[in-house]
């Protein structure tokens, strides 16, 4: 039980470490950006895209970058880049999933959405530039000195984000919410829901493990690894998510909650029901953690981050 | 006089040779990007993709960077890989411009824009999709096989696309229609307006010919040569823009025209006077012209392609 407690007390300090590092290394990525000119930094644009992206959140992301990088020693800072591009991506698809013409939604981690903030051209704009921003952070030398390194990060990054992976999962979403039959709902089933969750919120999970393989220059085998905890990951952040709009509360979880069943469309709990998704999300949790067996007790924390994700309240 | 005919018969065949292999190329790119599975395709997604991009044009982005790259004898199907590129971010940011949120446009290329098309989530997912493919695209192997140089991409389209390049004007724009400011429209001067459109539309035309440069592996000086004649033509592309909102009727150009001096705000021609307009691109074309001059007769067709940005009709 203490070695529980234990372990427990030392990921959060490693997920509150990674935060607050990667928050520093934000804020200078989008302070210094080089320009033609002090004039070319249209204020407002950076006001919008320091606020969706510096509004703090578990950072889960550039954590599974810094954390799967350690593995194989490579230098935290490199990592923290590569895990600054990947957020900066995460924080560009809120700011455009919430539009009123996407999601609709007023309320984002406690705070005001991008566009009711600013004004929806801002927070469009906000966006494309932040999933610029990001193939340029992965491209510069402080990212990693072997450009071949650096390419394979924009590659996955690009596939994860694209149409077969974020993007592409998003519109799956909204076809499924009837936007696009007159309304009709299309309820999914269990297959349909984790194709659906694999691409729109897996694919950028997913990509946070495999970009520490790729700094490191990971052994295929080991790559393959992380990448199989990476998906199991994803698929477990998703039913926890599933979970939490089922039983959460909207003060806790920071959006408002019951809104996948209100769609009407299909979810993990809807398809495998709240006791089969729990017992799914079990499984989960072992299988993320058999996975990264060839890292031994380095994998530690990776481990008790697949717990965390399958219990985490919001 | 008869070689200005063949010289500009010339340039025409090689522009078209240029947009039917570039068609060619998007379909081939947006055909064949690798999935998970063939249902992680969505179906209205991949529609609105190709219409966004396959909607023909002059294709005068990928035509630079097929004749920059033609200057170093670079093979020219990668040169269409980074031509490729390029048209799908000018084509993302059309679709996203024309938003009811941002520029409100119904007609583009005489045809219903993207979210009058289909609807705006699409409109915003597709435009979303295209600039991700857009780096997906760089990083293949087939757009050059040093990773040095696709890397070298990678940061040159995310410089000229973010916040301090095309996003970033078109914020500029945006501000200076009053958008922000209660409906006070900013009469700007001459400065202004060359910083705006140097960011909102020059700096793509900028990429387009130093991606020859990156893809030739120029010495600095011809790299340096072909920076400042993208430059040029950048400038010199949105004054005739400027002349033809003045000038041109809606049904050649195949877009409203008169909307820039109705939205107030200060254009070329506002801020230079319609004389004044036409004799700096008279200038311009000039000076583009011998930046090229360390090519020789080699850059014969990229001369043309500073006249024929001059004095286009469409």
């Amino acid at each position: 039980m203490n070695d529980v407690t234990d372990a427990g007390a030392m990921f959060r300090q490693r997920l509150d470490g990674v935060a607050a590092d990667i928050e520093r290394v934000l804020e200078r990525l989008l302070d210094d950006t080089p320009l033609a000119e002090e004039r070319a930094r249209p204020k407002r644009l950076m006001d919008a895209m320091r606020y969706v992206s510096l509004a703090g959140g578990k950072r889960l992301r550039p954590f599974l970058v810094v954390e799967t990088a350690a593995l194989f020693r490579a230098p935290r800072e490199r990592a923290l880049m590569a895990g600054a591009a990947l957020e900066f991506v995460h924080c560009y698809s809120l700011a455009h999933d919430d539009l009123p013409a996407m999601d609709n939604d007023d309320l984002r981690r406690g705070r005001p959405t991008a566009h009711r903030q600013f004004d929806e051209a801002t927070a469009i704009l906000a966006g494309d530039g932040l999933l610029t921003l990001a193939f340029d952070v992965l491209a510069r030398e402080e990212t990693h000195p072997n450009p071949a390194v650096r390419i394979a990060l924009v590659a996955a990054l690009a596939r994860g984000a694209g149409l077969g992976g974020m993007v592409g999962g998003q519109m799956l979403d909204l076809a499924a919410e009837g936007r696009f039959g007159g309304g009709k709902v299309t309820k999914l089933g269990g297959a349909e829901v984790k194709l659906l969750q694999t691409m729109k919120t897996g694919a950028l999970l997913r990509f946070g493990c495999l970009a520490g393989a790729i700094l490191g220059e990971a052994t295929p085998d080991r790559r393959e690894a992380l990448d199989r905890y990476g998906t199991l990951l994803g698929e477990a952040f998703q039913i926890a998510d599933d979970l939490l709009d089922v039983e959460g509360d909207a003060a806790t979880v920071g959006k408002a909650t019951g809104k996948d069943a209100a769609a009407g469309k299909g979810t993990f709990v809807t398809a495998l029901g709240l006791d089969g998704a729990k017992a799914r999300l079990k499984d989960l949790v072992v299988e993320a953690e058999s996975a990264l067996a060839p890292f031994g007790r380095d994998a530690d924390v990776l481990k008790m981050a697949a717990r965390f994700v399958a219990e985490r309240k919001a």
